[in-house]
């Protein structure tokens, strides 16, 4: 007899389907289409030669080490470099705070395993990275949203938010927050709004987490401080990752958050794979402590700034002014919204016909919604590509008006 | 207000302690220490040489793709490889049937993702692998044991086991079994065991979670067929690794699956970690692809069998004839019971004292016991260091007699 595997599965896995955006994705993989879609950094911003020798230095010199199992936390080396680096930015950390992590996913599906449980509450943007809504989901969390505008999240509607809530007596776990170039939107809350979000998660007693992959990534403007930076409470966790700066493949990330949650991650990651991968920590530490780290990361805002203005550019150029979008500082995404009537869901055979493709909007909405929207990468399609993409998905979005 | 974070933790997260086996491997780290405590490869066992090549070649060749975000199920080629090695072993698996892992321990977290609600059952051997318990333990579930004797998980207890639970109309998820050279009591069952708990596990309609990561490593007596080899019903998630054969740092490890369970698991690794280490999944493909791993496997037998018979040797000399051991064909571990008033967790600081350390068997309890058990890892320590660790251990014990 064959099991029902259906009567195995946990009440997550029952809710869990393949995700459409993938599958989307699939289709977008043919080497005649444009892809505006996936989050990828472009492959020719990975220091190829730089990699190659130090992995082989590494092994060669630490093999004993970096090829064997590593400390749950990560590497101790590191830990202090990225101490040092977070403090340089304004961040009161030291080694006991920074947890190493497959990647910023794992972070959130850790943070997600130490303070959910089912039907738990938590607020988070609209739109709002789609990984992380995947891991508050995964833990069966109940998310409430507050509109994401070009100023990030709505501040008095989270307020509010937080108000009804409360009145409710009902206890939110966290703040998800993505404050800079924010993934999907491609836009930056402002200072004054980061103070009053982290004093309205001391009003109402509830955590923040600050989910920063991109704020490294700054073509223009003037950075703004973490909120990390002005966390004196020890509310905030705080994440950022080496998949934009140095290579997705590495699988590194690193959380900086109080001792006391750093520990529970600590414990919570034993079981979930021992530790990160050694030998890229290693390499890692490498690149970092040889200052090639800055020096890379400026070669890297050159050439998506240059993508970036040309997308800006083909946008102004052919979209059709009911289309509005958003005109990021850095980061790699920008973020349209189309006429009501437009769904980009229901567009987007048509646009694959037309080789371009894009992520439809509504993968980014908690509780549904944004089917006008679509987010478009910059980063990853070539130079050449960019204008003659934005022109074909003009077309179809006119064919559609 | 300083938030507390008491107030916040998940159930599963207020369950969380700090691993006492942790706190004490610390102590095991003083270079002065001959420590049979960690599980770990012997460094000496990396070919260092070899991968310090192959890093620099693929990232020379492949960098952009090597260095990118790789499919969450894992690289193509590397899933083929394995597919083709499984078979050969004689599972029927194609690369469908195959996920990569962030080592084993992922797949144990992800096993439990997709199957454990808080209060679910399964069947784990007693004693069992501690990170094992600690994964169900992370997902809430509740574990019942059943004795591992010289043959491994005894199988009538196993039966009558079963039949208790299913009186209790108790569903058991799965049982959990480490069948060759168990960790930690390095006994092997064989085969008409084997058959006879995939037949329970069809009577009972459960599922098998077959964890394997040393069969490979044997160094005499003739192979056992993995229970996967006989799953007929699509009834056995079956796990290996790359850690013991060819690096941990690498966090490299795969599940055989039936496909639809196998996508149940891709899922719920994408809000995991999205994918596991690229470009260490490049260079295993390319190790085995060149047939470097089989012969690097022979030299890992050589080098581990002669430390297995020292210590054998050692302990026939030197033990109280009241201590009984296990004599592991294969593996990392032999597992040693001593007369029950001697508590090997009291008698721990004595043992640090002599420069000696061991893990306390009570940790591969699922529910406490085995006070008088410990586990002793034969690969890591140098050879000239066996003997007399041994030594030093027997006076520790005599002492207490």
């Amino acid at each position: 007899m064959k099991p029902q595997y259906e009567d195995f599965y946990s009440n997550r896995a029952q809710k869990m389907r393949a995700s459409e955006i993938r599958e989307l994705l699939k289709l977008t993989q043919k080497p005649e289409i444009i892809s505006f879609a996936g989050g990828l950094p472009n492959p020719n911003s990975f220091p190829k030669k730089e990699i190659a020798e130090l992995f082989s230095e590494v092994v060669t010199k630490h093999g004993d080490q970096a090829l064997q199992y590593g400390t749950t936390e990560g590497l101790p080396l590191l830990r202090e470099l990225i101490a040092d680096r977070v403090n340089s930015q304004g961040i009161s950390a030291t080694k006991e705070n920074i947890l190493i992590t497959g990647g910023s996913q794992q972070g959130l599906d850790l943070v997600s395993k130490i303070l959910f449980d089912p039907g738990d509450h938590i607020i988070c943007g609209e739109p709002s990275y789609l990984g992380g809504l995947n891991s508050f989901r995964a833990f069966e969390a109940r998310m409430h949203t507050v509109p994401v505008g070009d100023e990030g999240m709505d501040i008095d509607m989270l307020e509010a938010k937080l108000e009804q809530l409360h009145d409710q007596k009902i206890k939110v776990k966290f703040i998800y927050v993505i404050p800079t170039f924010q993934n999907p939107a491609g836009v930056t809350m402002p200072l004054e709004k980061r103070k009053r979000l982290l004093e309205l998660a001391s009003a109402y007693d509830t955590l923040v987490v600050e989910d920063n992959p991109y704020s490294e990534l700054r073509f223009e403007g003037k950075d703004v401080p973490n909120i990390k930076t002005m966390d004196e409470e020890g509310r905030v966790i705080y994440m950022a990752t080496f998949s934009k700066t140095l290579s997705p493949g590495f699988r590194l990330a690193y959380i900086v958050a109080p001792e006391a949650l750093l520990r529970k991650l600590c414990i919570a990651k034993q079981s979930v794979d021992l530790c990160s991968t050694t030998v890229t920590q290693y390499v890692a530490a490498e690149f970092f402590q040889r200052d090639m780290l800055d020096k890379h990361i400026k070669k890297i805002i050159k050439m998506y700034k240059e993508k970036r203005d040309l997308m800006l550019k083909a946008l102004d150029k052919y979209f059709p002014k009911e289309a509005t979008y958003t005109r990021p500082e850095g980061g790699m995404f920008c973020w349209v919204t189309l006429p009501d009537k437009i769904d980009t869901k229901a567009m987007f055979p048509k646009a694959i016909e037309a080789k371009i493709a894009y992520i439809t909007g509504t993968a980014f909405y908690a509780n549904g919604g944004g089917n006008n929207t679509m987010r478009l990468n910059f980063t990853h399609a070539g130079n050449d590509q960019i204008e003659e993409g934005i022109k074909r998905l003009a077309k179809v979005i006119r064919d559609q008006l």
